[in-house]
């Protein structure tokens, strides 16, 4: 495992049986961190909660599976990215543009109308330094009690780790690239 | 990471570019193996592609969150078990239940009808010996080669990790339930 867990921060343990929200991580190298982050949103969706994600590395067009079913079930998906990853050379205006879906996200989580807020992906931009950590933190510590939020992407940062309440670490054992099968539409996308 | 991934079966790389089936496999004690499978399943079905999801250690009359999304969606998910692993006191009819299911599910794979077939919590009737795991294997290396197959629970027996294309352990860093947080309702189940 790579990352370690710090110690738990008594102070912000919650009496026995207290219903609130979580900050869930879903980090590391393995496949599962998103597809687990939509099987949450499910889930809830189907409990009748209210649910929104956003996808800091998707292009708003974007119509993967999930894009497709969860339209049809009325769950807000939106992409926030530009691809930046692998196409931009505008290295300004991807970061603008994570910081802009960074404030968008910021506002929907302060505002306490959704159960569960999903952030696909946003380790990606604390990374590369587009969305600073303090405010993400800040927001995530000051927000409604009762809103949960999942964060996925490799490389969470030590401070978001301490800061969640459940961390999962997606480690990968072997994956079918490795081995030269391509990307398989319907499972990879 | 608890696990190594054994040596490449260099007979089983398929050429460049090739569609296939992948045995995809989500271990580890930590969150996010079985919501990792409904975001695959979720993914499938926006794709157009039929699928199928055996729960091994659910009973047929679970109504959590993603049963009712799923049934909403037409996506069928059918609980093989009897809620043993707390509830049973008579094993050897749970044991009969599970290798009942199992042949069911064996039966849906090898039909070939389906794109994709997950086997939630099949590790658990595995390890306790319920479920040989030589015909398991048997049925995964014969299975249609278009078919998908996801395998979700705890101890992933190193045999099906070295058959598996993809397998992901989801470590536990944290956990609120560590920290006395209680589980959350649309979070959970």
């Amino acid at each position: 495992m790579q990352i370690e867990a710090p110690p738990v921060d008594r102070q912000r343990t919650p009496a026995d049986g207290e219903r609130r929200g979580l900050i869930i991580v879903h980090t590391g190298d393995g496949k599962g961190k998103s597809t687990a982050a939509f099987g949450l949103a499910l889930r809830a969706h189907g409990r009748g909660k209210a649910v929104q994600i956003y996808q800091f590395m998707k292009v708003p067009s974007a119509r993967f599976g999930e894009h497709r079913v969860f339209e049809q079930l009325g769950v807000p998906i939106e992409g926030l990215g530009d691809g930046f990853s692998w196409k931009s050379r505008d290295l300004e205006a991807s970061a603008q543009l994570a910081r802009d879906g960074w404030e968008r996200a910021a506002a929907t989580i302060r505002a306490g109308e959704h159960f569960l807020v999903v952030l696909d992906e946003v380790m990606y931009p604390l990374r590369y330094g587009w969305v600073a950590l303090e405010p993400v933190l800040a927001c995530l510590r000051e927000r409604p009690s009762h809103v949960h939020v999942v964060l996925t992407g490799r490389g969470c940062p030590p401070e978001l780790v301490a800061l969640a309440d459940t961390v999962t670490e997606m480690a990968k054992v072997k994956h079918a690239y490795d081995a030269g099968v391509p990307a398989q539409r319907g499972i990879e996308d």
